[in-house]
C-alpha cells in the first residue's frame, strides 16, 4: 500500500470531485472531511467513499450544487431539507446558522434530512468546539445493527459525537457508533480472510458467527449489549422525529448508488461552556495508573489526533485499490456513465 | 419483605418528609419520584434515599424550601443555582421554564448546579415526552467508575435519559447509567453474600474482582468498554462546563450526609417532534424474532413500565430495613439530631 503525502491525496481527490461536477470550494470541504478520517485512522469514513459519491452525482442521486433549504421552526430550531446535497456542504451551511443563533439564544439545533452521508462526526464537533461552543452531533444510517436479543438488523449504527472546549490547545472530542464495530471493519476482516471476535455479529439467520463473510450478510451487535441498543434506538427515534428521516430498514442511500438518501442528522450547539477545571481533570485521567494489560489511560479522541499529526508529517498509507481508483477518477480516461435517476 | 400497597408507602414517606420540614406539596413530588423508581424495579433510586435526604435537611445540607435561582444566559439557556434544594423540586421548576421557552424557540436547555440528587432520570424524560416534547437529560455523580484501561474511579456513573413522543399511549423512554451496573447493585450483592460477574468492577488496588465486598471499595467498569467510558467522560465534561458542577473525585453530596451537593444536571427540551412512523417501527422491533436465549425483543423502558402497572395493582415489595426506617421516620419517636453544617 502506498505511503503518500497528505497533500498529494488531497489534490488528487479534489480533482476527481471537480471532474464529477463538484464546485471547487465544495470539493475542498468534502475532501477535507474524508482525508481527516484517513489521517485519524478511520479509513471506513475516508476516501473509500469518494467513488460512491461520484457515482451518485452521475446517477442524479446527489446534487453537488445545493446547500439545503433552511426553515426556522422556532427561533432556535433550524429544519433543513438537504435536497440530496453533499453531506458536509449541507451540514456546514446549517451549522453556521445555528452557531450564530446559539451565540444569542444559548442553544440551537439543526435537524437535517435528505443530505448525503455526512462522514465522521468528530470533524464537525471538533470545529465547533475550537470556536468555543459545545456540540452534540447525531446521525442515522442504514439498518445494520440488531436489537439486543434480536436476530435481524433493524437499527442504524447511529453514531454520536460530542465536542467541548477545554482551555487546552485541542478540545475534547469523542465520536462513537452505537454498534460494537463498523460494517467497514467487518468487510476489512472478510477481505483479509480473518475471523471476527465472538459477540461482534450474527449471520443471516440471526445466529452468532465469527465468520466475517457470514457477518457481512447478517447484523452487527450494539455496543454494550442492552445499554448500547437503548442508545442507538433512542438516536434513531430522536433523529427521525426531529428531521423527518426514515427509520430502520427504510433507510437507504449512503451505501448504495441506486436510491435517494433518507437518513437524518442532528446538530445541537450550546454556547458559553466554561473551561475552568476541565484541563486539570483531564490531566488527572491522563496521568492515572493504567490497569494490567494497558500502557496508558487515554482520553477519547487523542489517539486519533496523534495519528493525524504523525501522518501529516510522515505521510498516509492508503489502500491500493482506493488510491488506484482515485487516480483514475481524477486523471484517467472518462468512462461511460449511466443516469439511474434524474 | 413486606408487600405493601403503593399508596401506603406513598403516604408514609410523605409523612416522614413533612415531619422533616418539607412543605407538603414538595413532599408529594419528591416521594412520587422515589416511588416511581420502586414501581419500575429500580430500588437503588427508590425510598432507600429518603433517610439520607432527611439527614441532610437536619444537617442543613439540603434546603426543602427553595426552587433554585434562575438566570437566563441567552434566551434559551437557563442557568440554575439549586441552592441545595431538593432535586426534583429544583429540576421541575427549571423544566417548566424551558418547556415553555422551547414552545417558542424550538429548543431550550437548563443547566443545574447545587441541587440534591435528582433521582431516576426517566421520571423527567417521560413527563416531558407525554407533553409532546422530546427530552435529553444528563446528570453527574460521585466518581465511581474507572476510565477504560485505568485502576481507580475517576468518572461518575453519569446517566442519560431520552424521552420521545411516539403517538402511542406511552412515550419512548430510555434511561441508563454509563457504568456497567450501579453501585447499588454491587451493595445489594454484597449484602446477600453473592459474587459479582467478571468485568463489573475492580478492587481497591485496581485489579479485577468478583468479590462484591472488594468491589464496594474499588471502581465500577464503564459499560461497553472504551465506548461507554468515552460517553461517560463526555457527559462529565459537558455537564460541568455547562452547569459549573464539580468534576471527578471532587464531586460530593449525593451519597453522604456531610458535604454540600456539587454534581450537575442538564435538561434539553426540543419542541415539535413528529410521531409519524415511530409506532409502526417500534411494532416491527416488538414483533421481531428473538435470538437464542431470549424470550422477546424488548423496547427500552417497557419492562419497567409493565412492572409499574403490575405493582400499582398487586402491591410493592419493599426491603424490610427501608420500610422499618420509613415508618420510624414518619411515625416513630423523634430522635436527637445533630447539625453537621448550618
Amino acid at each position: 500500500m502506498p505511503l503518500l503525502a497528505a497533500d498529494q491525496i488531497r489534490q488528487t481527490a479534489e480533482r476527481a470531485l471537480v471532474r464529477a461536477g463538484v464546485p471547487a470550494p465544495s470539493a475542498v470541504v468534502q475532501v477535507d472531511l474524508w482525508l481527516d478520517a484517513e489521517l485519524r485512522g478511520v479509513p471506513s469514513h475516508g476516501l473509500l467513499r469518494l467513488e460512491r459519491i461520484v457515482q451518485r452525482i452521475e446517477a442524479g442521486l446527489a446534487d453537488p450544487h445545493v446547500t439545503g433549504i433552511h426553515t426556522w421552526q422556532g427561533s432556535s430550531y433550524l429544519a433543513v431539507d438537504g435536497r440530496q446535497g453533499l453531506g458536509p456542504i449541507v451540514a456546514n451551511a446549517a451549522l453556521a446558522r445555528i452557531q450564530e443563533r446559539a451565540r444569542h439564544s444559548g442553544i440551537a439545533i439543526a435537524a437535517v434530512a435528505n443530505a448525503q452521508h455526512i462522514g465522521m462526526l468528530a470533524w464537525y464537533a471538533e470545529r465547533v468546539a475550537r470556536e468555543g461552543q459545545a456540540a452534540i452531533v447525531l446521525s442515522t444510517s442504514e439498518a445494520l445493527v440488531h436489537p439486543w436479543g434480536g436476530r435481524k438488523a433493524l437499527v442504524g449504527t447511529n453514531p454520536i459525537a460530542i465536542g467541548i472546549p477545554t482551555g487546552e490547545t485541542d478540545p475534547f472530542v469523542m465520536d462513537t457508533a452505537t454498534s460494537v464495530v463498523s460494517m467497514g471493519e467487518i468487510h476489512d476482516r472478510a477481505n483479509r480472510g480473518q475471523a471476527i471476535p465472538e459477540g461482534w455479529a450474527l449471520d443471516a439467520d440471526g445466529n452468532p458467527t465469527t465468520d466475517a463473510e457470514a457477518a457481512k450478510r447478517g447484523a452487527i451487535a450494539p455496543f454494550g449489549e442492552a445499554k448500547g441498543y437503548a442508545l442507538g434506538l433512542a438516536f434513531e427515534l430522536l433523529v427521525a422525529s426531529l428531521s423527518g428521516a426514515a427509520l430502520g430498514t427504510d433507510v437507504h442511500g449512503t451505501l448504495d448508488t441506486t436510491r435517494l438518501c433518507n437518513k437524518g442528522d442532528v446538530f445541537i450547539v450550546i454556547d458559553g461552556p466554561r473551561v475552568a477545571g476541565l484541563s486539570a481533570y483531564l490531566d488527572i485521567i491522563r496521568s492515572a495508573e493504567p490497569a494490567a494489560g494497558f500502557d496508558a489511560v487515554l482520553v477519547p479522541g487523542e489517539r486519533g489526533r496523534a495519528n493525524r499529526a504523525a501522518r501529516l508529517t510522515d505521510g498516509v498509507v492508503i489502500a491500493d485499490p482506493v488510491w488506484a481508483r482515485l487516480q483514475q477518477l481524477a486523471d484517467g480516461p472518462i468512462q461511460q456513465q449511466q443516469h439511474v435517476l434524474s
